[in-house]
């Protein structure tokens, strides 16, 4: 298997990305991988944001992995800083290879790179399976997460 | 009852921010009111980033409440913006009042006016009565929040 590499994402990146977006349960009812147009305007807002970093795993030319991360300064707990991870999709090929591992280590490696001295993230009620990998990482399933569309 | 206003905080109302954050039954644990240089830091990140919004609701002259809300770009859901809300504290002469009620409603009118089409939060699963009351404001509980100390 051909070595994997972790990067910033790119605009070219941005019709993989949503790809596996879509190539999901609950993201197949809510994205639209056939118009890009929302999804470039989009990146171009997390191009223009230091605090926000857009990754994919690449392995060979093929845009295997994506997430992203955001690091919110904060007062609580003494002034910490935090990061968030969301939008964790792997390429179904790659489907328990190890890639997701492999992100969420690089992910809490470059917060904690970052000056950050907590990781969260929220994950969908029926994820059962991400619930019992992200457990595995170490992280604590400490809260609930509240969600308002508007 | 005075009038009661939301406004930005200022360097100057970190310690009265600082007192409701250790005025709590998790933040007690975590927070050193007595010593606020770490605060007074990472009041500075937080200004220096314009996606961050800490906000103080002010009755008079004193500090009542406060909620940081911090503006997130992405990829998922066609592109869209979210907003996170975090650090949310009443202090104790106010609880019932119905102030973390108008600081929600504060945060949520905000999030819209930034381009936000989601609103997000965690809640530590110990807070039940903060569960019932952002379920009463609309919010649903879809997600598990996960973190990791670093």
């Amino acid at each position: 298997m051909e070595d994997l590499e972790i990067r910033a994402a790119v605009a070219g990146d941005v019709p993989a990305i949503v790809g596996m977006l879509a190539d999901d349960p609950l993201g197949a009812q809510r994205e639209s991988p056939d118009d890009l147009t929302p999804y470039l305007t989009a990146f171009e807002r997390l191009s223009a944001d230091p605090h926000q970093h857009l990754m994919v795993a690449v392995r060979g030319d093929r845009v295997v992995g994506t997430l992203q991360l955001s690091v919110i300064p904060g007062l609580s707990r003494r002034g910490a800083t935090r990061s968030i991870i969301e939008g964790v999709r792997i390429h179904a090929d790659e489907r328990g290879s190890g890639l997701g591992t492999r992100l969420i280590e690089w992910a809490v490696d470059a917060s904690r790179d970052l000056g950050c001295v907590l990781v969260q993230l929220t994950s969908d009620r029926t994820r059962t399976d991400a619930h019992r990998f992200y457990e595995r990482l170490g992280f604590e399933p400490s809260h609930i997460g509240f969600k308002l569309r508007l």
